[in-house]
């Protein structure tokens, strides 16, 4: 009677990064289906067989990791671990439609609690016209932990993989970057001011663009949209869930390739870039771009010939260009040198 | 700053149980997609247009709630969680194809203990065939949650709900009840012996059977293959993961109808009966096949045509027949005495 927990020459989680464990553990499995058109490697699973394939994407947000209850209201976290999970699907230029909603909670959470996860739940899913189909709602020890899988169809010949990206394809980005880790950093210091004097009332009414970034952000199924109308298929894709630095490792990797961005080509909210400044004086708001997290904004290449349909699109930004394989990825400064970019990720809290 | 968990007039989650919680939650949400065939409220969600169907569940299990570590070997364990959701496939009369799994963990684990967990997901996954496409492992702050999503698919017209059951149905279970209980509650004890010495040794060697049932679990796609091969769908099918009772109590609610069981009928095997005896003199065994759980057996209802196709099938028992709307959902003694069945649920350890 014993534990496996616990061995001689044990390997720490933290010795490898998510996306190493990942690799190591999914090593050896084999594919026996012949609906299983992508597995493991993408925002999404593909599935099915006919013209419209089955999109399938699972997301898990941990209490005291993912999110701290000392300031997410229930209803926000409600509302985006839904949007994160519709993120992806978009990610594959896809549409969700449903959702299943599994939950593990102590009993130090009440019903009324529930009652208001699933309230911004339910919000999300009337936003974006997705149903709930399913779930469990199970007890656990200590602490709740959300997964929510996301069920979505595309096109067969509009799936935007993250291997797609070719030579001199243009890298574009939605919306802008850095602004949600700029609201997690202000939540973190007035977390610190209350737990020092808990009479202490904060005000957040200057912050509010950063704090919704944060604390509930949009799938950009606008974006989407929007490219369906001008008929662009991106050649890649991937939601900014960790930061943009990651996230562009993340196609290089998968296309083969390198790439090159540009520093002023990066779209930073002014409100990101006054909170930096008001955080401290050594605090970069492109650092916050690259390494942050939590925007849930769009990043995908496309092909140089559709440049003309998406210069003037409304909330697109071209940050750079593909480089050959072989190449790093970088950025490249104001002052034209350039810096190799790495993935330090972001762990929400 | 405030949390949202502790609030005036507060109800306990355990003041609810699970399916009323899910119902109280999940009310008010709309449907807004014509290829959502059937949300919440069966062992799967229904989706798609075609003639195949998509089906999709995920199940979830706690440390300390649904296993414990003090005497489930990580292989079992990953093996277990994805032969339940397989299970839970089998149960519409489908066939799993595709798996995601998504682990929140804490830094107790190793990566060689998850690499032990994911060897006994692969194990499953080459037994019947399906296929790993993703998921993801997260930190959390304790413990670990392991949720696993299931994708499947079924014609249309042999898609089997908890809904169909009609009068005079006939009531069928596969295989044998109680025996996984009897299985943990041998492990319950052993593990208080422990405790109480920790040099002791256990000899588990005459209880293989139940340990087996409890801790290695097999989704029953035989029955699946063997009902297929005859022809035969059934009016309604759940499997067998929280009871008899509680089972029958759902099929008998989704298809607003009664029930008739005989209890000599239910099959429950001479091993469940030695450890009940064993354990204790006021243990009956009817009581594991009743209220225990875990047995991932299916529990189907089947048309009286099919009876001669059913009545010689390996593995297969007829324990009763489905009687009309309003009647109670009983089991009938060998004394000829009727005992109306509630769902007493059942949660592991």
């Amino acid at each position: 009677m014993s534990t496996l927990e616990y061995q001689e020459g044990r390997t720490e989680l933290d010795d490898l990064g998510e996306f190493a464990l990942i690799e190591r553990l999914t090593e050896g499995f084999e594919t026996y289906n012949k609906t299983t058109c992508k597995g493991v490697g993408d925002d999404c699973a593909v599935i099915g067989e006919g013209n419209v394939k089955t999109l399938v994407t699972v997301n898990t947000m941990a209490e005291g990791v993912h999110f701290d209850m000392m300031y997410t209201p229930l209803k926000h976290l409600g509302y985006k671990s839904v949007a994160s999970s519709l993120s992806n699907i978009a990610a594959m230029n896809g549409k969700a439609r449903q959702i299943e909603v599994s939950i593990a909670v102590s009993n130090r959470y009440s019903v009324e609690a529930l009652e208001e996860l699933y309230a911004g739940i339910r919000l999300c899913c009337n936003r974006y016209d997705v149903d709930l189909v399913g779930g469990s709602t199970v007890s656990s020890r200590s602490g709740m932990v959300l997964t929510v899988t996301a069920i979505g169809e595309v096109q067969d010949n509009k799936i935007s993989y993250r291997s797609g990206a070719k030579l001199h394809d243009l890298i574009c980005v939605s919306g802008d970057l850095g602004s949600a880790y700029s609201g997690l950093l202000i939540l973190e210091r007035e977390k610190v001011t209350y737990q020092a004097n808990p009479n202490f009332q904060p005000d957040l009414d200057s912050y509010d663009y950063v704090l919704e970034r944060f604390l509930k952000p949009e799938p950009r199924l606008d974006i989407i949209a929007m490219l369906a109308e001008k008929d662009v298929v991106p050649t890649s894709m991937i939601d900014v869930a960790d930061g943009l630095a990651s996230e562009l490792l993340h196609i290089c990797h998968s296309s083969h390739c390198g790439c090159e961005v540009y520093e002023e080509k990066i779209p930073i909210d002014y409100q990101t870039t006054r909170v930096c400044t008001e955080l401290s004086r050594n605090m970069l708001p492109v650092s916050n771009a690259l390494n942050g997290g939590g925007d849930y904004e769009l990043l995908f290449t496309i092909d140089q010939k559709d440049y003309d349909k998406i210069k003037d699109m409304d909330g697109v930004h071209i940050i750079g260009h593909i480089t050959e394989e072989g190449s790093p990825a970088v950025m490249v400064t104001p002052q034209n040198s350039t810096i190799t970019l790495v993935a330090q990720g972001f762990r929400e809290n």
